[in-house]
């Protein structure tokens, strides 16, 4: 999950006030994974960022980051996504307020998912997207992958094994989990 | 529900057929309700189809009938909105399979949901339209309406029970029924 | 949506600490309807929760509260249905992390669902139970209502806008909405 | 999916009608994941049917069948589920009649689910079972599972294509496929 870098739009914490909210209570995201259908609803690809590490590797993740103060969920993936895939992208939002899949992560090592610096609770959700994605950030790509191309141990073993369990949620989900 | 009156599209059966079938097993429909959103997700309006009854009164409905042999469920809900509402509505039709709501109708008098012709399973979904609702029956109209009216006792009233249930439960699972 | 007012569990804040990070951030809860079904999975009963209030009225609530720093949704659920429901409640705790629905509360006036000390976001669950019911608190009762009884404009008017409509898509959730 | 030997129940078809209502419509079925879980609601183990066949290899199956002419979806699952479980399994039926997937089997070689017998529609749930369960057929077993387990090649190669991916849908919806 990707943090806030800039201060734009609200009510944005200091550094030291997010440390200290991760200290005390869990946190909310939202997780979206972008999707190209066709004219019949038919899933045709799922949308992942590819990001360069500094190690030189390189990351694969779904769009995600914090709920603000006095922000709606929706209102949150619309920032998340404009964020990462630009403001052409024209993501259909969710009709309906309830995720397809809810991860938890927690600070603890051994936990199912691991998330060093909180306590997470991400609400996910699969949007599809019409227009044309053009992630703003220098170190960000937008690719495009075929179910069959995403379920791959590689694909998969490029993202964390949060996502990765999203991802194969959403593809169950939509029933093109074979 | 509706029934299928022309025969352009597949392994349609003959009215004897019918009949049996309908005294054999429960019969697959799909119900669909238009919905109107705007660019952030929100629901604007639903899609009523409003009709003439012989008696002189109205009837309202959702977009309603049966799944054909060899049809996907999909496919059953692109030719039913197509007939329903012109070749124009473009509706976005549902990524996932499961449906928002099952309905159950008998043919037992005092059933919750009656209907006099057949055992029949719906499986509902709400679809956005996009396009040019232009409903191709003479006798068909189109009504959209707010969530507040389409909750009104005078509209829910015009519809039969069944169709009023999912109707209510559309606005349930969009977060919309106050 | 009550609060914690024993500190026998966790990672508790302080009051102070809980004021500075309602002022920060959206705070997760949870929200658990009680449910009585018969032998083949069909609703009977809807329990709420009967508070008298300091003023001499009453009013009635889903079982809800805060989820703590470390805690899975899960625990939270099962802590604050034991608290309020007592130990031997005996809940069937949902297997699926994905709720019904999602309350989103904002502490500005005129929201659709204001709370005024906090903007939180709520998971909400179905939850039979079949065990023995005895809130602990003095001033607490459990009523259960058939699903007609707890749809009544006086019942209804009992809860908060939020917990009413959690239970009006409950319903609708479980197609006994009429 | 299997068929029903006996008829002992309603409506049941001839062996004539129901090849004629088979080349006609879609025919309705149900499928069931029973699974058992702990006191917290955690998933322990998935309940798989084993079959010896003809050919001396085995074959694995969720619970299935048809639903009967005037037969509600709930009662389709007890029957079924009593039918393959024996009368001690006591599972807890669905609350609601949303499945949490859809199948669609079509007889047409090269479906993505073939059922070379008929259309074939079922509507999926995962059911806990809480007692005993002793398949009455002499060709049948019921075998416990891990989600682990169940998730091996071996376990899934025995399974029929759509059955199979029924289980990792029901997996994923409970938020434990990996």
């Amino acid at each position: 999950m990707n943090d806030i870098a800039s201060g734009d739009l609200g009510p944005w914490l200091s550094p030291e006030d997010l440390d200290l909210v991760r200290r005390k209570v869990p946190i909310l995201y939202i997780d979206a994974l972008p999707v190209r259908v066709d004219a019949h609803g038919e899933l045709e690809a799922v949308g992942l960022l590819l990001r360069a590490t500094d190690a030189g590797t390189i990351s694969r993740a779904l769009v995600s980051g914090r709920v603000l103060f006095h922000e709606t969920i929706r209102q949150a993936l619309e920032r998340h996504l404009e964020k990462d895939l630009g403001p052409m992208a024209l993501p259909r939002l969710p009709l309906a307020p309830q995720p397809y899949a809810v991860g938890e992560y927690f600070p603890t090592p051994g936990s199912a998912f691991y998330d060093a610096r909180q306590h997470a609770v991400s609400l996910a959700y699969i949007v599809p997207v019409v227009g044309d994605c053009r992630p703003s950030h220098d170190t960000l790509e937008m690719t495009w992958l075929t179910p069959a191309e995403a379920l791959t141990p590689e694909v998969l073993g490029d993202m964390s094994e949060g996502h990765a369990s999203l991802l194969r949620q959403a593809l169950a989900n939509l029933g093109r989990l074979r």
